[in-house]
């Protein structure tokens, strides 16, 4: 605990304030082990310009912050104050950022706009860099939290439907966690299509609210692959698993002639604190391996996809603005509309992330760093999943 | 060998002949096993009408001849003549028919009808019954050998291109025997999209003939792996397989992030004559299982397709149909245009085979009854692989 500590008096003086709040995961232990703390600000290395710097990443960025991966760098204008400039609500996949690029401006871009962007860890923070090619102006009409909750989401279920599954007219769709963020984007672009059938799983509890979005609703742990045929005996054309493990089989299994399964995600293993070590292994001995001849012999396809992977891995920025744009328009029309749960502050990180954890979100859940954090009891227990957003810098350690 | 045999003098005062010519496998051993015999016509079944039947099916056909499987039969009209109405040339894989049938005539479809169809074994006969939901009518520009030639080629490149890899402008695609059936498919629906680059392989000996239909042609024995990442280190979008063995484990390798594999036939098992047990183990073995996680991790895709199950076992007919009445009007269109190799009498069937065996044809080989056999050398060897067609029914076993 120790550090209950000395607050650094900010130089009130210097041009610019040199710490950003970010969340940090300060030892193993799950949600209750996430800190959001101050950080040195980044600052841009050589070849690049900016001292203040701006973005986000994904939910598997809590172990350190900000060093900054890219020679891209956003630097605010003089007259804007630090936290206006930087306002930077998060999801925990995605973000919003005001851009402030003055050597990178792309076609297009002008200082100041409104923008959308994708970066790969290190994002949780007010202040991040960002490659200029992951960076979407948003529209007039979306709001900052749509922005945050927008992209990862609905690029996940557009590449899913539209271009790995071929989604037709006509068609059956199954999807999991029908009330999480992709599933609910799944189902806006379905209902895009004529006569698409859906089917989906989602916790008991969240029934009444998601029910109206898919055909046939099922609590995951029913046997809802006997449920499925029951109600087509054939089975689906397109299976959508964010889940992995034994339901990577049930759902190549429940496949049509010509079926389609795509694996996107493995909630499945993230099960709780203590269990996901065992739970990942045991994920990963439950899925079968296929032989391409079997899908030969039973006319069937099945896919992965990771958008982490295929932006900073791979480096398909190119195929991806591709489709943010489509899904910009599809925003500025009104044809989808993102789902956000709630919004947190940074220092309540801890608890936003337990509800993710429990699964008791309906869409997206945004850590935004303009939030003023809840209300505390006056003697926080010292197991709580939340902390105030404390001023040291390194010395975390110690309070575990 | 004995029977030189007992011509059954054709009781020519009957109402109709009620003996066909059909294509049988006499027994192991490759080509030089097929006969030309005559089978008793087939008839219908209860519940069906015609006596005289007309169709078609797949290279696995050549067991028996024309047990009719189904309850689709069509009847020839009193005023013509057997051998008019029944003209049924087929290639190995696909035929066309006259349409005859007064119980069953679907909306659009009118006695006399010339109609291209589908039927599962059984169809190297002059006569078979069919389902009529396998038949579709030729369109008035349609030769009877470009309808034998056009289905089954057009249909497999047409699902693997546009229904399961989505082809898009500027992707690559990677197919082997270019100058195959379904190759030259592929090469030319790929052509009727902008700026899709074509690889694929080739016999050295048909370069010249198929080099304008790709970017890039390799004889299949190079390192075509290593050749294709010369000239695109990424890989390719879409790598259509129709050798598998080792070729799935290069082709999986060679794909680039969101692409798509897809396995669509076996030819590397089809070697020889004797080797072809052994070819078939090997590949098999030599084709990796895929962990659906692999695909996860990689942005991959891999897919089967067999037209045959699709048709004959999983009933997607209604699914073929669509995909046919598209075919029918690009090839009205002037759009498409089947490759026809050679067109061969039955009794020639195992001069055609061998053709096919030693891969020796650029497009398709179509046994057609309406032509004479190529006349033979007065003495004939025993082992040579045609042979006249005999008139004996069921005692070929005594001609090995």
């Amino acid at each position: 605990m120790s550090t209950e500590e000395q607050k650094e008096s900010p130089e009130a003086a210097a041009p610019a304030p040199r710490e950003v709040k970010c969340v940090v995961l300060t030892g193993f232990g799950g949600p209750k082990m996430v800190r959001c703390q101050k950080k040195p600000e980044p600052s841009a290395k050589e070849g690049e310009i900016g001292d203040r710097v701006i973005g986000f990443c994904d939910y598997k960025a809590w172990s350190e912050v900000v060093a900054i991966p890219s020679q891209f760098v956003y630097k605010m204008p003089e007259n804007m104050s630090f936290q206006d400039g930087a306002a930077l609500p998060m999801s925990y996949l995605t973000a919003y950022i005001l851009l402030f690029d003055i050597a990178n401006l792309r076609q297009g871009q002008s200082i100041g706009d409104r923008v959308i962007g994708f970066c790969d860890y290190k994002a949780w923070s007010e202040v991040v860099a960002i490659p200029s090619q992951f960076v979407y102006k948003m529209p007039e009409n979306m709001s900052f939290q749509d922005g945050a909750a927008l992209p990862m989401s609905y690029l996940t279920a557009y590449i899913l439907l539209f271009d790995i599954a071929n989604l037709r007219q006509g068609q059956s769709v199954f999807t999991h966690s029908v009330g999480g963020g992709v599933g609910i984007a799944v189902t806006q672009l379905c209902h895009m299509m004529e006569d698409v059938k859906l089917f989906g799983t989602a916790s008991y509890q969240k029934h009444e609210a998601v029910k109206a979005n898919v055909d046939h609703l099922f609590d995951h742990v029913v046997d809802y692959p006997q449920e499925v045929r029951k109600l087509s005996p054939e089975g689906v054309d397109i299976f959508l698993d964010c889940l992995c493990g034994e339901d990577a089989n049930k759902g190549i299994s429940l496949l049509k002639p010509m079926g389609k399964y795509i694996l996107y995600g493995s909630s499945s293993i993230v099960t709780g604190e203590t269990k996901s070590f065992f739970s990942f292994a045991k994920s990963w001995w439950q899925v079968d391996k296929i032989s391409p001849i079997k899908l030969y012999d039973e006319n069937k396809t099945i896919a992965g996809f990771q958008l982490r992977h295929l932006l900073h891995k791979q480096g398909q920025h190119q195929y991806v603005k591709e489709i943010m744009n489509k899904l910009i328009k599809l925003y500025s029309d009104g044809k989808i509309r993102p789902c956000i749960d709630s919004a947190w502050a940074f220092e309540d990180v801890g608890e936003a992330m337990q509800k993710m954890q429990d699964r008791k979100n309906i869409g997206k859940i945004i850590l935004d760093p303009t939030l003023e954090p809840k209300p505390k009891p006056v003697s926080p227990a010292r197991t709580h999943t939340t902390s105030q957003c404390s001023e040291d810098k390194e010395n975390t350690e110690d309070q575990q």
